[in-house]
């Protein structure tokens, strides 16, 4: 019971963990020159047969080949981080393969042939290594990587070199964030080879307080190494947050209460929210869920939902059409307004 | 029907009516004279004796003498409009006899020796009237008056001289308060003898969007011509707030609406509130209302009897102690949202 209490705490700051893997087919040019070779979709093509068979008894994966679905689709699965912009842009010779629950995402012919990852709920950097080295493993039963003795695995940036992994968490930091802690918090971490940074936008400036930290070096150590450091990161960082919500709580008390729950019943009454605004009231929330003034088991992971369903090519989908900003804030506004009651937070 | 739908159309705008009468008793000095007389405790009882028994008939009134009350019955009582501040300030001399549904209040030795305010919901001149007629009747069948056969009853103040009657309606004027129309309606009224100010505060600037016009001249013109002219102007602002509504409607469309339902949003859930934000939110509430976004029959008095509820020495009466300013938002915040919610005004 008690180390239940403790991991609920720990992911109520370290909410989602995130694995990546830089892989390159030795028998093929790297994608930046693939795309001017002039058997380019001959290649590309070959490479998409060759993993999709590599994989086959793994999961039960959907192939999206950039070159022959919609924009609209590629703005979905760019939205919800399964595929990148410049999977995007390659889209001459890329695509896709995704899991059905979406937690595996295979990119082909991003920046490097392969960029497999795994996502998963709450935070657990170990579980998350095993279950991409088993896909890693796989794949490399039946196509062999460009690999080097001393650097390790080739990849087009020398920042992949090495292991290739890039290891995510996604932290909520509501209390440090918002009490101007950050901006001390961040270059400690660039020193120790770590990147944090705001989950929309590349600045520091984060909506919704959600950053995420992720290792800066693939070079020169080795996986648990690079694993360990992550580690270590986080865990500061989580018990820095607790201590700071807790002294938020205890120094903002009841103004801090007021502005949660008056985000709640604009959420729960508005006519016209924006984007922007509604990224600030959800996170309102879900700090007030996370402090015990609202909420119960489950809500954390519905009012994250409700804020992947807001982001734009998915309320287009919703909507079923192209919405202007105006119509965009209205409609936002009555979904919002109709999930957030049911969702019954203050029951 | 027809008819009842207009009226209700009307009294959206002119919520209440208020009359009140000046008399001086012929046989004692005026009350600003009897404060400094070795003999006026002696004269001020005889004449509330006499007052008191030739009301005995009319209805149950409650005395309180104004040296004997405590200071808080005293501040609730004038919040509810039933005493002024003038008649604290004599409370060596003076008292007050109020019905039990404080329709009718009578203050003795205030200015005059006899100001006596009827009030009522709605709008109705001529019944208002009427009521404070029949009372005058009573009272100067067994009290003569000071009053000359030129100048009519005698008054402290010359502004009172003649009828000694100030009619009074209340208006609620959300969109011509909030699209700035006011400062032009003000100056034409003042020219017609007219008086319309602010209810919380002497200025222009109204809280909660409520404005009082009254007469201001009372002598030269007989009773039939005073309410005539104090109609005309009240029917004038009906069809212009009216109006200016439908327009604001029109023009503001989901904006108004937004803000609207944000502040019912923020009533029923925030748990801080000053008076300030209170007032202008009500007024929001009562907007909608009369806009047809929210409420029933019943809601534009429900939320009045809230918006009196949460004057401050009412606050205290129902938190039963005096309260801080910090205090006072929390418990305002708690009462109110709990009475929004029980008005169900978005069923």
């Amino acid at each position: 019971m008690g180390e239940k209490r403790i991991r609920a705490e720990y992911e109520s700051v370290a909410v989602s963990t995130r694995m990546r893997l830089a892989r390159n087919f030795k028998d093929y040019p790297f994608p930046g020159r693939l795309l001017s070779d002039p058997h380019a979709a001959e290649q590309s093509g070959e490479m998409i047969r060759l993993l999709s068979a590599a994989l086959a008894g793994v999961e039960d994966f959907t192939l999206y080949e950039m070159e022959s679905i919609p924009e609209e689709t590629a703005a979905r699965l760019k939205e919800r981080y399964l595929i990148s912009r410049e999977l995007m842009r390659n889209r001459k010779i890329s695509a896709a393969l995704i899991s059905r629950d979406e937690s595996i995402s295979v990119m082909i012919n991003e920046e490097d042939h392969l960029r497999v990852q795994y996502f998963m709920k709450g935070y657990d950097l170990h579980r998350a290594y095993e279950r991409i080295a088993g896909i890693d493993d796989i794949i490399s039963d039946s196509i062999p990587f460009a690999y080097d003795e001393k650097l390790g695995y080739l990849t087009a940036c020398p920042t992949n070199l090495g292991t290739g992994l890039r290891a995510s968490v996604m932290l909520f930091l509501p209390a440090l964030a918002r009490r101007g802690r950050m901006k001390r918090i961040i270059p400690t971490l660039t020193r120790l080879g770590l990147t944090v940074r705001g989950v929309f936008g590349e600045g520091s400036g984060a909506e919704g307080d959600l950053f995420q930290i992720s290792n800066e070096i693939t070079l020169g150590l080795d996986e648990e190494e690079l694993l360990f450091g992550v580690e270590q990161a986080v865990s500061i960082i989580v018990e820095t947050e607790l201590l700071e919500r807790g002294r938020m709580k205890a120094e903002e008390g009841i103004e801090l209460k007021d502005k949660i729950f008056r985000s709640y019943g604009i959420l729960s009454s508005c006519c016209r929210l924006k984007e922007k605004e509604f990224s600030a009231r959800i996170s309102d929330l879900k700090l007030g869920t996370v402090l015990g003034y609202m909420g119960r088991e489950g809500s954390m992971s519905e009012l994250d939902q409700l804020a992947i369903a807001m982001r734009p090519a998915s309320i287009r989908a919703l909507a079923g059409c192209e919405l202007g900003e105006e119509e965009g804030a209205i409609f936002r506004a009555e979904y919002v307004a109709k999930k957030i009651k049911e969702m019954g937070l203050l029951s």
